[in-house]
């Protein structure tokens, strides 16, 4: 792609923490759940958090045509699509030095209805692998009517940036000698026992992407 | 407050899920440790993560008085603060029918900068206890330079709507005889073990805050 950093994307504040490079945006937005889409309509920014999913440069999602949001992104204005891990909460010895340890992405643009159908149908299979690999294989496809009842929506990952801090609180140096605990919580998204469906066939097996779910994380420490 | 729900809080896709009691709002915003914050800057929406933490109706977030956020909120222009908890993954027998359940807050305004050093202090131990109850009573305080080189904006809770999703996936009645699984697999952020500074003075205990720590739920069911 096309270099990301552009006077839009560039991280002003604490600029060691801001990341230009592909592998770090295309990381952060993999392992994310969620995003939070940003757009304007009459002057009112609004922020609605929704699925996505991304193939190459291409970053999906998706909604009823009766969606709000949808519905004016689909017009071409400009959007802003931000996407936050938070990895810890940084515990210093002064109040003002406490932080948190994250992974942030935020990418700009317009993004453009998918009417292929061909790709429309593989934007839905990439944001239900998303979430967990392999369910589209055991699921049942979206049907003509479905298809039609959905919008899906590509924004290309062109202009970017993310922000990562990771590691201990920077106290100020007079500030070591107090004695109060300092160091780093780590905070992680963990899934819990899959609940079956109060109407699913006794004995049915829990795929083994729902048993062990995790989200993949990168395996620097980030802590 | 006023009635939250107005034309542009009022829940349109999915109304059922649409949630305008002030409980139900204060839940969401004091559980979660961030917020998502959009602005717009000539034309071009902005939303960026930071942290928060409300005081009866009002929401304060604080940073640099050199964060180019806080510089532009500070004008006065309009604001929307989206706040997302993410309960489960809502696995269906359709790639359709799958959701995510979540609790989510949307609240629309205009910031202003808190300039009294009064509300400004409580702004500040508010944020650091949002984090860690009581946590402000152990560290160091803000100094009159610190507090200097920050700025603290107040969003007043007004209007403002919340959407939430629980329960099992709800498919096409057809599709209950597919044999795949479905259910839902529960979400939560949880901490980790708390990880020392590599320069605390070895057998500082971890404040029980912390080596318990755990964000408050609701105890209504939420998978």
């Amino acid at each position: 792609m096309a270099d990301p950093k552009t006077p839009r994307t560039t991280v002003t504040r604490q600029r060691d923490r801001g990341r230009y490079d592909r592998d770090t945006i295309n990381a952060i937005v993999d392992e994310a759940l969620i995003c939070h889409v940003g757009f304007s309509v009459n002057g009112q920014p609004y922020v609605i958090p929704t699925t996505h999913a991304r193939v190459g440069d291409h970053l999906y999602i998706h909604g009823s045509v009766g969606s709000r949001m949808l519905k004016n992104m689909k017009q071409g204005i400009p959007v802003c699509v931000t996407i936050t891990l938070l990895d810890g909460l940084v515990l210093a010895r002064s109040a003002f030095h406490h932080s948190m340890n994250y992974r942030s992405a935020v990418i700009l643009g317009v993004a453009q209805e998918v009417t292929g159908e061909d790709e429309k149908r593989s934007a839905f299979n990439a944001l239900v692998n998303h979430v967990v690999p392999g369910r589209s294989a055991d699921v049942r496809a979206a049907d003509a009517q479905e298809l039609k009842a959905t919008s899906v929506l590509r924004l290309i990952i062109e202009e970017a940036s993310a922000k990562v801090r990771r590691g201990p609180p920077i106290d100020a140096e007079e500030d070591y000698a107090l004695t109060c605990w300092a160091g780093v919580l780590p905070l992680q998204l963990m899934a819990g026992h899959p609940i079956d469906d109060p109407r699913l066939e006794f004995g049915t097996p829990v795929p083994s992407a729902v048993a062990t779910y995790r989200r993949q994380r990168p395996p620097s420490d980030i802590d």
